[in-house]
């Protein structure tokens, strides 16, 4: 279940073996989460990052696919049901994913947006570029000082490509455009709970990445926690930000998976799994990524990243086959290539084993390992094509603000 | 006011002129319109065929855009109403466009979706490509068969177009990636209450292109007038068919700008204007475009087409300038270059002056015509690039259901 970075894997790796695949999303695409903050900064568009999951599985042909949303799963006659079907297992690998979590205050989901999936993107989007219009037609300086405030939450990649690709958008690309505002008086800010940005990098790479982003304009705000959040602004331990916009990239919680199965899960909601990806008590039901909370055969904790994901897929797509045929297999052994998070059009930070790459070379490794790691020849081309463009020229190619009607019953919708 | 083919040539027209130019749209973005069906299809991505206003004009000093909805004009004291903003005019130049006409059953509207803006593609591909997903899950063959159909109404150039277009995503692009269902066993329907199809066109590239569409499996049922629509399908003068997805492309109507400035106008809406564009009885106010019904100087009826709406722009603008320098002008005098309309990746017809175009050799002319009216090098190359890639790899470049959630409320609130 779920066709993210795991599930797809976990699927594609039973290609060969004697089992029948039924893959069950809520979506029909897969989604390239790592480059969604560029969909949400008009950088690129949704079709550049998603693929259909069809597409993927199309020439495998144990492979079943059904967009379908589950309701519940019933471990003793082993079925998933969803809201059309019911599907039987023999096995059930767990890949949902994860949400945003609000550490309890999940009325700050409508002020403040996370960037899980398409349409978060697209919405944080039209946000963004609706603040800069907004701004352009209002007369009172106050009201247009705080339309021109973006505050993003979290300092952890996510949040750090967000505030650098802001910033680009305010004094690169739209500066030209305005007649009434300078978009470059903009404020964007970005918040960290913690003492410093990148909290999992080395110490000497977040340094860099703090120097790098004050150079381009964000106000870096660490140590300083979120306490509220509303339609005008956030207020924090550091005193009240009046905002326009404000981007959530601070916590993540599972899905639900773990109250489907009724498992024990840790204070995050992530199944709490063995070292080989099987749920305790139950062999047969298999949780991996950001579903799951493992401790691998070394006795590491596995991060949340795609790279983990997706060995993680691969694992349990092995155990399956393993089990079917009869045989065992040692536990799971998490590899850790290294970490990577970009700042904007010429800098990146790069860690791999001791190596720390930083500025255009960290940028140019990050962005061939991100169109590497794309799905479909053609999403490469065009993701490059774009970048290079938007590179040579200062443009972005997505600047579209679509959906604002929806965004205006969103707002009459209660969460 | 207004951004389309008709508003920004005005706008552009105007650079040198010693005017300033206020350009009012609701969206932020002008959209090249023959290409939504592409978008309506999963073969393009939104991006691919817009333009942020801004950027059109970002080097055009005396241009100013602001994205407002117009709510009404006074036209004795020349102001333009928005919800924020009030605008004075010396000079207005109308180039709302055109909406979908029901003939008086506007609740069709929320079964039978039209193809005008941006939104209206990406709605009808959602419900193109939810259709074969809730086939993939359905028991019945009743119910399967019904989602398996469907019915685009209207035979001109966008109905033909779609048509086209449905039946090849469904014989070509799906078929191997479905386990339950056969894609290839849709049932394609264009509905046309008139004796032929591109009734605009002459009567060989007429018959060529019913012949085309029915070979591509279109059933092509001409004479045929739609009696009624609801969520389940279509009453016809030639009985009741079921279907699953209804594309409305029959009848247009001019948006309101008549009422705002309480001129006369025609049956479709579109304000009657002189043979220099402008409003009996107001000389300094212009309409052009879909919301204008223009009689030229030879005495021609202009058709609702892009070049035609161009050259109305131009116009426009060179009348204005003239009015401004103490000048007088003759009147407008429209130029039909030729029709286009293509039906597949391999045909098209084309007619220019007495030359008839029709198969692979119209395609590729249809294709490079439109490539080169499209805004911005970098939609060139994209657009040229996915359409060598979709017709060498018989993929769909942008097969992304996104949006669902928003569809759900839609189904639950009123129109």
């Amino acid at each position: 279940m779920g066709a993210g970075f795991g599930g797809l894997k976990a699927a594609k790796a039973l290609a060969r073996v004697p089992v029948d695949v039924t893959v069950i999303d809520r979506n029909n695409y897969h989604c390239f989460q790592p480059l969604l903050y560029q969909v949400a900064t008009a950088a690129l568009s949704p079709a550049d990052i998603a693929w259909p999951i069809r597409g993927i599985l199309r020439r495998q042909p144990n492979a079943i696919v059904l967009m379908e949303t589950v309701t519940g799963i019933d471990v003793e006659k082993r079925l998933v049901h969803t809201h059309s079907v019911t599907v039987p297992y023999d096995y059930l690998v767990l890949a949902t994913g994860a949400m945003h979590s609000y550490f309890g205050h999940d009325e700050w989901a409508a002020a403040a947006p996370g960037l899980k999936r398409i349409e978060d993107a697209t919405q944080i989007r039209r946000r963004i570029l609706q603040a800069f219009e907004k701004a352009e037609l209002t007369d009172g300086p106050v009201e247009r000082r705080r339309l021109l405030t973006f505050v993003v939450v979290g300092g952890g990649p996510t949040g750090v490509e967000m505030a650098g690709a802001i910033a680009e958008v305010a004094r690169q690309t739209l500066p030209p455009e305005f007649r009434h505002i300078d978009p470059r008086s903009s404020r964007i800010i970005l918040l960290e709970a913690g003492p410093r940005l990148l909290s999992t990098f080395p110490e000497d790479l977040s340094a860099y990445v703090r120097r790098v982003l004050i150079r381009m304009g964000v106000e870096v705000l660490t140590s300083t926690a979120v306490t509220g959040c509303d339609a005008r602004g956030v207020d924090s331990s550091n005193g009240r930000i009046d905002a326009g916009t404000i981007v959530w990239a601070a916590g993540v919680v599972a899905s639900p998976a773990a109250e489907w199965i009724r498992a024990s899960r840790d204070r995050a909601g992530r199944i709490e799994v063995g070292p080989d990806l099987s749920v305790p008590g139950r062999p047969e039901i298999f949780a991996i990524g950001d579903t799951a909370a493992v401790i691998d055969g070394e006795g590491k904790q596995v991060p949340g990243i795609a790279p983990a994901a997706k060995q993680m897929g691969r694992y349990a797509a092995q155990i399956i086959a393993a089990q079917v045929a009869g045989r065992k297999l040692p536990p799971f052994t998490y590899r850790h290539h290294g970490d990577l998070a970009t700042v904007g059009r010429k800098a990146a930070v790069v860690r791999l084993a001791h190596l720390h790459l930083t500025g255009f070379i960290g940028w140019l490794f990050w962005g061939i390992s991100h169109i590497y790691f794309l799905i479909g020849l053609r999403n490469r081309f065009v993701v490059a094509f774009s970048w290079l463009w938007n590179y040579l020229t200062f443009q972005r190619s997505a600047r579209l603000i679509t959906g604002w009607e929806a965004d205006a019953m969103d707002e009459a919708r209660p969460r």
